[in-house]
């Protein structure tokens, strides 16, 4: 009552401020009335006159000058209203494009696209309760840096979710990072030079591509089959080009959506050790799965193994928080270069505030429902997509991505570019792929498609992309 | 109340469970009854006995099995004491060395040698206030990615107070960072390619030599006066190394204090310009000045120069949280090396906590009054350190540093290896020097110094690195 009775009086001598400013009283360099003249004036504490300025000078109405007082702010200021630049419609369907387009769409914007699900999907109740809990956390946890490892009790959690799965590590061989990307880097900056080789899937996440060309290395892909990478090409690329690093996601591998088998897991592990090889397996869609597929960091124990994650899909993106787990000689030159480079991983609270979703009794039934909600997102929307003539190359166990072949003809980054018009983001296939042969592939994420007019869209865009294409056609001809 | 009636409900079926394992009626690997029967025999509903195991099952003691109930967890199970790894004492006193011992120090250890402000002199109930009002925010702002520049209400805000010096840019020309360590990080990423030679002042920031190292760069010094870079030594490192940037903090110089001069803040930058040099200029102290000191930023409009900044030293290092003014035509690229390596900058729940400290407004009181306490530590910590001999080599005009020389004889590595025995994290100077010529120096935050227990173990560590440093000098005699 005492606070929201303070809020008036500050609101009063703010609109008592503003109605000067409207009716030009005062006008751009003026000085304002002294802090104690309108606290008389107003009949009004002189604290409630300073907090009435001090929140019109955040807005930046007026300025403080220090020891003389306020001021009405100058004409020279930039104008209040934000013109947010939008995603630009002609930038190339490259690795980024997808990322550009999907992070700063327009709010309205339909993002069958995208690599995450709607806010509402992710358990919000349990996100708002361990924030209030946080508004009451120690001073420490609150205001200062952390330790460089990261939260102890989020790798403690962490550590023993893994040796529920069998895979027994001290919480020393788990570093938290800002995400699950930041986990690959810090990895690629320790382990890799500058015209390395680097194996990826083709096709594979793009950010992969992305994130590889910043650190000037050389990209190799190998074919993705239904059941993990292609063995001949996998091994024969591991003698002709000797590739430092291999980056792939074991558990519902993204784009396609395929689990590996453990015949594939076995040679690929065995090929790595035969090579020197290390693998990166970004586990960030484990939580998705019905039950657990062949881990590669299971088999290998963490040896030449590195298994990364984050908490973005399941839990909130807004957090950053992700994982690396590797072997205990490797984590000491992975923080220092945490340190180095960003003087630390993970928000403290932001590592808290996992610890607290995770930990409470929720999550287990959020993740439960999440699964049957999309098991059904995924059945409904692949019915609509064969309408459309537009059919997934194999049903995923879980997630939410269908990698979709278009019908013959159609092109996914011309219709990606017709889209936009449609005001629908949308992953084209060769975003996913080195070698670029996924032209006529699209990533559907389901939960982001379940409202009938994503697919309607889809369908215009469609038409559009096969009129531009053979009109196009007809030209060159 | 009715929360509260769950909770312990749901606490007296967790104690039930806990005696069952602790007098062993319940062993590893045994199943526990299946939920409703022991609802039943309990007299309380599924849901609470559902929460009871989920809350057991976070704690590690019993774990869940997909569609077959719980289990008491094996024995092969890691324990569940953290025993973290504490700061190592036979690390090199190199550039990375204040970070590891300060950042994992004991809660207990005193850190005059460390760069951040006690917790509790941070704005604490502004911080607390922030994060109660998120748990009522919006679903997408708990729970999305954000934009790829970074909340919009932080960047007009810190448009604001740029317009506020004189510096107006668009919000366009701001790129949200994970930390002002990131920022700079991101900026070499950009600019620099491996063998480029890069200018820091000697002695500087040591992280900004950490960091460089990542960026396998030629790094060289130029000795800093109190008033600025050594302008002679400046310009002609320009003609003989040609670096492609110089990284500096013009407003109170870290470890130094000093304050950057008009005059030398011309020279500086009319050479950068002659000589096509960008530089990253680290804002992070801006607001402990009393009044503002010349910046290379406002002389030249963000041409060549790249402000950088962060809010670690004034609000909260918990929230990571820094930024990036530069040259609209650089942002897009810094923005894509964002994305490709961190998928994003800072937490938008942490962006929005800043906007939140920042906007009301107690900030810029909480800002007077620390400038005013800091002012006396300074003057009260200098007084002390004079009775052991040790002298600032500057007063500075603001901030937490002094900068100081030590007596004769007494060298600043072994006196911060010697004070690890008392509980004392230091800062030898060398550690700041790139040339290592600042062995007789130490960087003592006043902050963190003001107990008197500090300068009393410093007192006591300086005998025993005196002893030591005159019997290692006499067996090598």
């Amino acid at each position: 009552m005492d606070t929201d009775a303070l809020a008036t009086r500050t609101g009063t001598v703010m609109a008592a401020i503003r109605a000067k400013l409207a009716n030009r009283a005062l006008t751009p360099g003026d000085r304002l009335p002294s802090i104690r003249r309108l606290a008389t004036t107003m009949g009004v504490s002189p604290s409630t006159v300073v907090e009435a300025y001090d929140r019109l000078a955040a807005e930046g109405l007026i300025r403080a000058r220090r020891g003389s007082g306020f001021y009405v702010a100058g004409s020279g200021s930039p104008p209040m209203a934000l013109a947010e630049a939008g995603p630009q419609r002609d930038r190339a369907v490259d690795p980024f494009w997808v990322s550009r387009q999907s992070l700063d769409a327009d709010p309205k914007t339909m993002k069958p696209g995208c690599g995450w699900l709607p806010a509402d999907w992710m358990p919000m109740a349990a996100l708002r309760r361990a924030l209030r809990a946080h508004a009451r956390a120690e001073d420490a946890m609150l205001a200062d840096y952390g330790s460089t490892r990261g939260s102890p009790n989020l790798r403690r959690l962490l550590m023993r979710r893994f040796a529920e799965e069998g895979l027994e590590i001290p919480p020393e061989q788990l570093l938290l990072t800002a995400s699950g990307t930041q986990a690959i880097d810090l990895i690629c900056r320790f382990l890799l030079t500058p015209g390395d080789a680097v194996l990826i899937d083709d096709p594979c996440y793009f950010n992969f591509q992305a994130l590889l060309r910043a650190h000037r290395v050389r990209i190799i892909g190998v074919p993705y089959t239904p059941s993990g990478p292609d063995i001949a090409a996998f091994e024969t690329v591991l003698t002709t080009e000797r590739p430092r690093l291999y980056i792939t996601n074991s558990a519902l591998h993204n784009p396609t959506g395929a689990t590996l088998s453990p015949q594939k897991a076995y040679r690929v592990l065995s090929a790595a050790a035969q090579h020197g090889l290390t693998i990166v397996e970004d586990d960030i869609f484990v939580d998705f799965e019905p039950d657990p597929s062949p881990r590669l960091a299971l088999l290998d124990g963490l040896d030449r193994v590195i298994r990364i994650g984050s908490f973005s899909k399941t839990l909130s993106a807004s957090l950053r928080c992700g994982y690396i787990a590797a072997r205990g000689d490797w984590i000491d030159g992975l923080v220092d270069l945490q340190v180095a480079t960003g003087f630390g991983g993970p928000s403290p609270i932001a590592a808290e505030t996992v610890t607290g979703v995770l930990a409470g009794g929720g999550y287990r039934k959020h993740m439960e429902e999440l699964r049957g909600r999309l098991t059904r997102a995924r059945r409904d929307v692949a019915a609509r997509l064969e309408l459309l003539g537009i059919r997934p190359w194999l049903m995923p166990r879980g997630g939410f991505y269908l990698w979709c072949r278009l019908p013959d003809g159609c092109d996914s980054a011309a219709l990606a570019r017709a889209a936009l018009d449609e005001n629908l983001v949308l992953a084209p296939g060769n975003v996913f792929s080195v070698s670029q042969t996924a032209s006529s592939f699209l990533r559907i994420n389901v939960a982001q498609a379940i409202d009938p007019h994503v697919i309607e869209a889809l369908g215009r865009a469609m038409k559009v992309a096969k009129t531009a294409g053979s009109s196009s056609a007809s030209t060159t001809a």
